[in-house]
């Protein structure tokens, strides 16, 4: 087995439990492009884009895998080899959305693709199937969101890993450094921990704290600031870790250390009402009340969290409006964040496993304000 | 502005040729999700995913760009704020989709999305909007393949820095080093003669040749590989090199040397083919037909070249069954390659720009294979 992806048995059980699904659905089977779902369903990291490559999982029948001749090659890293799937390959100016319509074996009828399919792939395909496709999330959702022991496994690891450089980052954090230097020093740290690739680093001081999607600028860091920082990497066979914590250069006034205490019991509260059969908005709307109590409703400006696994944002999404009850193994982020434009922002951020005691946090670095000391003499 | 992006002026051009010929296609506008046509038309490198963030660019009226309201911030990296584009924003909940119908302004009506828009977008819209949409290609392929002088200008300096990296590989091969070795010391030159970044790198040694895709590996080198070197990188506002040469560890034998010059040949051929009002696929017969008459024909398994720009691969392509007629300043690669596998393999490339005289190379390192003297007396 290469480390980048599990053995084949785990990949013929997803498979066959795709096919289930897909039946179920009333579909006549599934169409994947290179993506998330395809390291799933195939651990395959293939990122081929216009020459299309794809899984095809019919309701009924084999899986086969569609793609150019001349990435044959590269079916040796996915279990596609290992399971034998039945491959049919084309050539430039052959027409490969017939291939897949064949490897469905039935006649017109409508298909689940992934959603990450390019309209360069899902318009010609749908015009060769006669039907509109709908999204493979739709079907591959329950599976994909409840994570197999290996899956968290994966997960305890990177978050492990990740909460080993957020250890390490006071010492990364000082007066005249930018925030660009800081995030090279978390990237090599994020490699060093163990993962195989750095995923994001996002440090966003002082004002850049309050855009939640700041990355890293060339802004130095100064006495007195308030420090977002939001990283992630990939880790072993292709799970991602992801925590945010918040440091303060110094001892944080009054009012920023008050408003960051109700983050961190909105963020605790949210945690704490994870449990299976507990709806993904509840715990939206746990931390959002805490919030809003106290009058920050209006500075939480984005959702409570996201899924995580293959890929860094997934389903569940935590947010208002999802009806999902929790059930044991999804696993995904609480993540409040109170954000005040052109002043300063502050987000705590887990990653959680639901279990049947309730949520199992991935990440147990401290959640207070980390203050690194400003010596008074240099 | 930006070392990133050219200036407004350019993009209000491109905007404004985008809208007549959405009109002439009688659709009602184009949607444009991140990547290579939102950096075109608008000089965004935004790169979100799940959360749309489209351009909307009506068939009459003004452009509006809809975004989550926490990328609002990104804004400032394109041309949008610079043009005082209409700015739709979103959060959590809200139906983007419907933003979307709105900005276009007209009753339902087709649109045509930029081909890397995400089944996960493009099915919801289409059922927002009540009709399937069509490829953006088709409605921008004659503004996007044909480069502007300031694009050509891009494209020369690309073309330049990668000949320098090339004029340096042989200084990287050598008997004992692996092919990861050669990559990594590819990929600093790279950003060393002036790339912004590393696009690829392929280094395919001995039998890796023959694999036309094959990335690199741990493979030692040694003397007698005939060795393919295919790299490119990014360079000032987005714009791509992409060359090709094949080197020789050692004096190639006789059966080589011949084969690879016919492959030359070939090459050459297709390169002189090149004028305004010939068609894509004309050329690609060319390079073809002089391997096909010397009993290679099996041996090239792939089209014959790629338009490049923004994207390393993006139309024209170079394939049979291709009827464009090439423009001025269309601009494209000319590889074509021999295979053989488990053996060896060789590929020479040039990325060309189509003038009034014909091909214009951006690439011009010798095409003859290079030997790397393997000195008798180490």
């Amino acid at each position: 087995m290469d480390s980048h992806r599990f053995e084949g048995a785990v990949y013929a059980r997803r498979l066959g439990a795709a096919a289930s699904l897909v039946a179920r659905a009333g579909l006549a089977g599934l169409v994947i492009t290179p993506g998330y779902d395809l390291r799933y369903l195939l651990g395959s990291r293939a990122d081929t884009f216009e020459r299309l490559t794809a899984l095809v999982v019919p309701a009924v029948g084999d899986p086969a895998v569609v793609l150019p001749r001349l990435e044959l090659a590269s079916l040796k890293e996915s279990a596609a080899a290992e399971l034998g799937l039945d491959v049919r390959d084309w050539v430039d100016g052959d027409d490969p959305y017939r291939l897949v319509s064949e490897a469905l074996g039935s006649a017109p009828a409508a298909v689940a693709v992934t959603d990450s399919m390019p309209a360069l792939h899902l318009l010609p395909l749908s015009h060769a199937l006669g039907v509109m496709p709908v999204l493979a999330t739709d079907v591959l959702r329950e599976l994909r969101m409840v994570k197999e022991p290996a899956e968290v496994d994966a997960l305890l690891a990177a978050g492990a890993a990740i909460d080993r450089v957020h250890a390490r980052v006071p010492s990364f954090l000082a007066p005249g450094r930018t925030e660009a230097d800081v995030a090279a020093d978390i990237s090599e740290a994020i490699v060093a921990e163990g993962h195989s690739d750095v995923a994001f680093v996002i440090v966003g001081s002082g004002p850049h704290g309050a855009d939640p999607h700041h990355g890293f600028s060339d802004r130095q860091l100064k006495a007195g600031d308030i420090v977002v920082v939001d990283i992630g990497g990939t880790y072993g066979p292709g799970y991602h870790s992801d925590s945010t914590r918040t440091y303060s250069l110094g001892e944080p006034n009054a009012e920023v250390a008050e408003q960051y205490s109700i983050l961190q019991r909105a963020q605790r509260t949210a945690v704490e009402t994870v449990r299976p059969g507990v709806t993904a908005q509840q715990v939206d709307a746990a931390a959002r009340d805490v919030l809003a109590s106290a009058g920050l409703g209006e500075y939480f400006v984005h959702r409570t969290g996201h899924g995580i696994g293959l890929c860094v944002h997934e389903e569940p999404y935590i947010v208002a409006g999802n009806e999902l009850p929790l059930a044991t193994g999804m696993a995904f982020s609480i993540e409040p964040g109170i954000y005040f434009p052109g002043r300063w922002g502050a987000r705590i951020e887990d990653i959680v496993v639901v279990t049947e005691d309730g949520a199992l946090s991935v990440n147990n670095q401290p959640h207070e304000l980390t203050v690194v000391p400003m010596s008074s003499n240099r």
